[in-house]
């Protein structure tokens, strides 16, 4: 039986604890928006020790950390793992962060080499993903600030890309000349597939369509919420278009928030592929267990 | 002849004032950055009449104003005229700002419905532009915060559209993730080209090589001119696939400020385009006095 341990998300903007007994049962949770963004590398510890004393954890809890807080800038830095080595040689690349009591670590990230590119954080949710599923053939979209595209053969990660897209669009609707012409909220499903369609089939992506959506906003009156709907389909649209060579004739299974997971699916059934969505919380915690178990497996 | 007159350049971000005499020369000039973005309706007149001031300026000079002073937000709007009434009759189209003692006018934009796409102040560079050419047939190329490709021919204008990438290039370098890769100055010529092929051949676009700038920072220490010179070339590049049906075939103009335009003329030399750059602000003055001519000589 493994023992029990926290399991930490630290992210750019976000922090995330699960207590897990031995049974692998949660037993607490607490969350934060105080991510490696706003951290100095000093505050790491204190932070994480009120959130575990407000649970009541144990004072010699181990501790297995993901994401941002293992960054270059950040607490204690994991540096990326070869993409080749897979996700199983994770928790054996662990950096432990020195600690008086606890058995206290950060997972790395993981890194292609050409062309170049590195992801941090979602390799926790991949091999949460591949838990249930070891020898696994598809392409996972996990979408975010930063969507990644990840090429899987029979459990092996092969290839990977990034697009920005959640922070195209944030940037585009919250600071650009965009911004008189996007609402906060809502989307319109006949603007979004419309936008996705458009900018799929664009040379160039989304560099022409996406002055459209002031210009139809001055011209023709469209309201925010269709603003909204027509930036958003369009940056998914040419992010579609962009990664065909991975999604095209594959399995997809999308890992992401809910909604966000709701609007890839339904932008790749635009483009005429079915996708499965996945719950990025459930598969970030499965990870996490996955790598506390083979650390535990390892050392005893 | 023309009797004097001051002419104004009014965008988003600068005001500038020529005082032309009436052989056409310029007498005085004076810049400032207090643009459209900056100023309340209220502040317009007493600004201008400060400049006017300061050169010395008659009381009674009339004044000719291009740009976003006449949008809706700014000082008295000039309704968009449409593109298929050219820029010949943009002075006809001037709307007056009541003055006591100035006839003093604002030039319109210009709008087209279908793709709906607006301009305001181009077309005064480009009524500039024609004063010399007024046959022409080819494409214009006006790069800037947003970039407007537009269709001539035989010196009236088919049709236009608007690439942000000026302002994509601003958010991107300076507050997306990718700002801790792009410097502040310098353009690395190879890879500013290699960029450009790369976002011109991609499959939508930009998207999946922005972040690029960033992962080759992170793995094989590109410095912040190479991230500059290569987020520059991907935007440019990804622009020049999507405008690939304006500029190819047709004569290349470029009207814009000498340092972007070079960047543009390079560009499009990697495409295999040779292109003529031309200076913008020479260009608004050729427009704002031909727009004056005709005000004088509708009315005399």
């Amino acid at each position: 039986m493994t023992p029990g341990f926290a399991a930490v998300d630290w992210g750019t903007t976000s922090f995330r604890l699960w207590l897990i007994d031995e049974t692998g049962a949660v037993r607490g949770r607490r969350s934060a928006p105080t991510g490696m963004g706003q951290l100095g590398a000093g505050e790491y510890a204190p932070l994480l020790e009120d959130h575990l004393d407000s649970l009541g954890a144990d004072p010699s809890l181990p501790v297995v950390i993901a994401g941002m807080a293992g960054a270059r800038g950040g607490w204690v830095e994991a540096p990326y793992a070869d993409i080749t080595h897979g996700v199983a040689g994770l928790a054996a690349s662990a950096v432990r962060v020195p600690h008086p009591r606890r058995d206290l670590r950060i997972l790395p990230g993981l890194k292609q080499l050409e062309p170049a590119n590195v992801m941090r954080g979602e390799e926790t949710q991949i091999a949460g993903f591949l838990v249930d599923a070891p020898e696994h053939t598809g392409v996972l979209c996990l979408p975010g600030t930063h969507t990644k595209w990840v090429l899987v053969e029979e459990g092996r990660l092969l290839r990977f890309a990034t697009a920005m897209t959640g922070e195209l669009f944030a940037l585009l609707a919250k600071t650009s000349v965009l911004r008189h012409s996007v609402g906060e909220d809502g989307l319109d499903d006949y603007t979004f597939r419309a936008a996705v369609r458009e900018a799929a089939d664009a040379p160039g992506g989304p560099m022409l369509p996406l002055f459209g959506v002031r210009a139809n906003a001055l011209l023709h009156d469209a309201g925010p919420a269709e603003g909204r709907s027509r930036l958003s389909g369009l940056l998914i649209g040419a992010e579609l278009a962009a990664t065909r060579a991975y999604w095209s004739g594959r399995p997809v299974d999308i890992i992401g928030a809910p909604e966000l997971a709701r609007n890839y699916q339904i932008a790749l059934a635009v483009m005429g592929t079915a996708a499965r969505q996945h719950d990025a919380e459930k598969l970030t915690l499965a990870g996490l267990k996955s790598a506390f178990a083979k650390m535990n497996r390892r050392e005893t």
